[in-house]
């Protein structure tokens, strides 16, 4: 066979997406909003690019931008990172995952992952030859059961993926959580690869909590954000890598020879922006009040909503709507309805169907209004 | 030992950079021009920024991009890659050749590399496993002699790395050269990894050779170009993979979970400029005229400048002026000389050293000018 990867088909990001477009639909499946992001951003760029900072950016980034990250980092999780042997730009969450994965997995290591959980990661484990190895999130909540953690352990183990905000379900970890991780791997070598791509978006006044703050945790861990979901820039491709200097060097190998260096004028611009710290203070409210009028106005729909604590999701069943596959469904919605969501089972390694769909409301009002008036058209 | 790549160590580029800037030298070290890039180019930037498009790009690049990019692949090397299915557009040339390294090799997969080469063949190598063989090049003409290749095969030869213009050295493979490649690898599955970045830089009126050319070698091969070397914007990170159908299938496997798109607006800026074909037909002049203005400077040194028929690199022999080993006369020409340039000897598998030392003339001419002027210096 000549493929690595056989099982890997086209990303539902992608289908979906074209899905909607193909046929006029409303698209709340992959994860980007309709909105858009600052002028200020934009002009900020378009200034750094007349300056002429057009060439290679350092390899681990503008320090500039290293340096506004580390003061944000300090603020929002009083953690520590080393602008210059801690800190890696990154040409967004997704190569920030691989190259972490790529920079510790050999054949046979093994790898625990929830289910369901952000579907990058198997890939990327299978590419470096480790064994995934998966946990199922408990089937209401979506949270950690630890003493399941615990029965996957092997001497093999090599790292642990988590994701809080979590991707596609919305739920959070907590400050027990992260104590059961650090009783679980205390003593041991496994690292931990934390997916904070939404740790600005966290609701109900619950404040994210992030591995970096956890000085036991944060020896083992990569910590990844994203500047796309944090400022509405998803096709600007960047976002960045905290870990301590021994895995920052590690890390850093991997990225010299794998995209070596991100956009430079975006770099400098971002640097300026996040000066201003309200851009991204405010952005947990922001999306709070989008989440709200979202489920409220799903009321009218024969969904049932679940609670969404974080991120930009919200996960819905339709049981009393359809008995269909979640993939069959998913299409039908969009081509017979006009709105494009993601089925929950591709996030599922056994691509379990529960009848959960997952809809992204980072749009408009309106857009989610129109949403709304489509899908309350269902019997 | 935690590092998988235990060799590798910050890229001589990024030294050799710092070390330029931190003592205010000429910087001839890195290949990245000191001249800007057009400034329409970043005008179509910030019109689409302007116009929102600033969130996911398909997964394999903005069509329109790749629409244009099969035109003037077809008017250059009259092939025929389909955009949506032969095309891919990545971040940066480097992200294009790691991934489709690691969307073929296996563990214990033989690929032929040639030394010198370009360092983040091996490294990329590493990671997923395979051997590197390596063939020298011929020592005085940087060309490949093909029976020396022939006795690297094995059964277990998956892929060959093939470089032109060649970096480093600036030599350019010729249709012969073509042709036995074509010998050799006919009826077998090794396939081909075209690094032609430079393609658009090749001097004495010769015409710059591709593998997408020769249809028996086109199956075969992933071909890869940057529009960072193309269009002077080296820091925006974009460039291109072309393949045939089944190993377009597989390369956007690997790069879906690499890091699944690259910058939006860029890639619709560069679909606009990309029409106008003057831009990049007149580059080879453009950097003829800098090469020769370089070299005839050159000439009032000790140096003994080798020929260069493709690249904005040249080769210099500095045996006339010292016996230091290339790492340490490179570091003194930067600190007491205040010329930074690459010593040839990291781009050798083994690091042989033969005392050259390696010049990017992609600068102004000023700045060309000013670097003589220091190492004629030179006693
Ligand atoms: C990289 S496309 C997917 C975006 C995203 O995070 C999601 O929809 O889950
Ligand atoms: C990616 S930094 C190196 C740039 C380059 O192509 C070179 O200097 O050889």
């Amino acid at each position: 066979v000549l493929s690595k990867l056989p099982n890997v088909s086209n990303s539902i990001f992608s289908t979906m997406t074209a899905l909607a477009n193909e046929h006029g639909a409303i698209n709340l499946s992959q994860g980007f909003p309709d909105f858009d992001c600052s002028p200020k951003l934009i002009d900020l760029t378009q200034t750094y690019m007349k300056k002429g900072l057009n060439q290679y950016a350092p390899m681990p980034g503008v320090l500039q931008l290293r340096e506004k990250i580390a003061e944000m980092v300090e603020k929002q999780q009083h953690a520590i990172y080393h602008p210059d042997k801690e800190i890696t730009i990154t040409a967004g969450a997704t190569q920030a995952i691989f190259t972490a994965i790529a920079s510790i997995i050999r054949p046979d290591d093994e790898v625990i992952c929830f289910d369901p959980c952000y579907d990058s990661y198997a890939p990327a484990i299978d590419l470096c030859g480790g064994m995934v190895k998966t946990v199922s999130l408990l089937p209401n909540s979506f949270n950690i059961n630890w003493d399941d953690v615990k029965k996957v352990f092997s001497h093999k183990t090599k790292l642990i993926i988590i994701n809080t905000p979590h991707n596609p379900t919305s739920a959070t970890l907590t400050d027990a959580d992260m104590k059961q991780l650090i009783k679980l791997t205390q003593g041991t070598d496994i690292f931990i690869i934390s997916d904070e791509v939404y740790d600005k978006v966290v609701f109900d006044g619950k404040k994210h909590i992030s591995v970096a703050s956890y000085p036991e945790l944060r020896e083992r861990s990569f910590v990844i954000s994203s500047f796309g979901k944090m400022f509405h820039i998803t096709g600007w491709k960047i976002g960045y890598c905290l870990a301590p200097e021994k895995l920052t060097v590690e890390f850093r190998k991997v990225h010299q020879y794998l995209v070596f260096s991100v956009n430079t004028p975006v770099q400098y611009a971002l640097a300026d922006f996040l000066m201003d710290e309200s851009e991204y203070l405010l952005l947990s409210k922001f999306f709070q009040e989008k989440r709200d009028f979202f489920v409220n106005a799903l009321r009218s729909t024969p969904f049932e909503i679940l609670p969404a604590s974080g991120s930009y999701f919200l996960l819905a069943n339709y049981d009393k709507i359809s008995d269909k596959g979640d993939l069959d469904f998913t299409k039908e919605l969009t081509v017979n309805y006009g709105v494009a969501t993601i089925p929950l089972s591709v996030f599922y390694k056994n691509r379990l169907d529960r009848h959960y769909i997952r809809f992204c409301f980072a749009k408009k009002h309106e857009t989610l209004e129109k949403a709304v008036e489509n899908l309350a058209r269902i019997k």
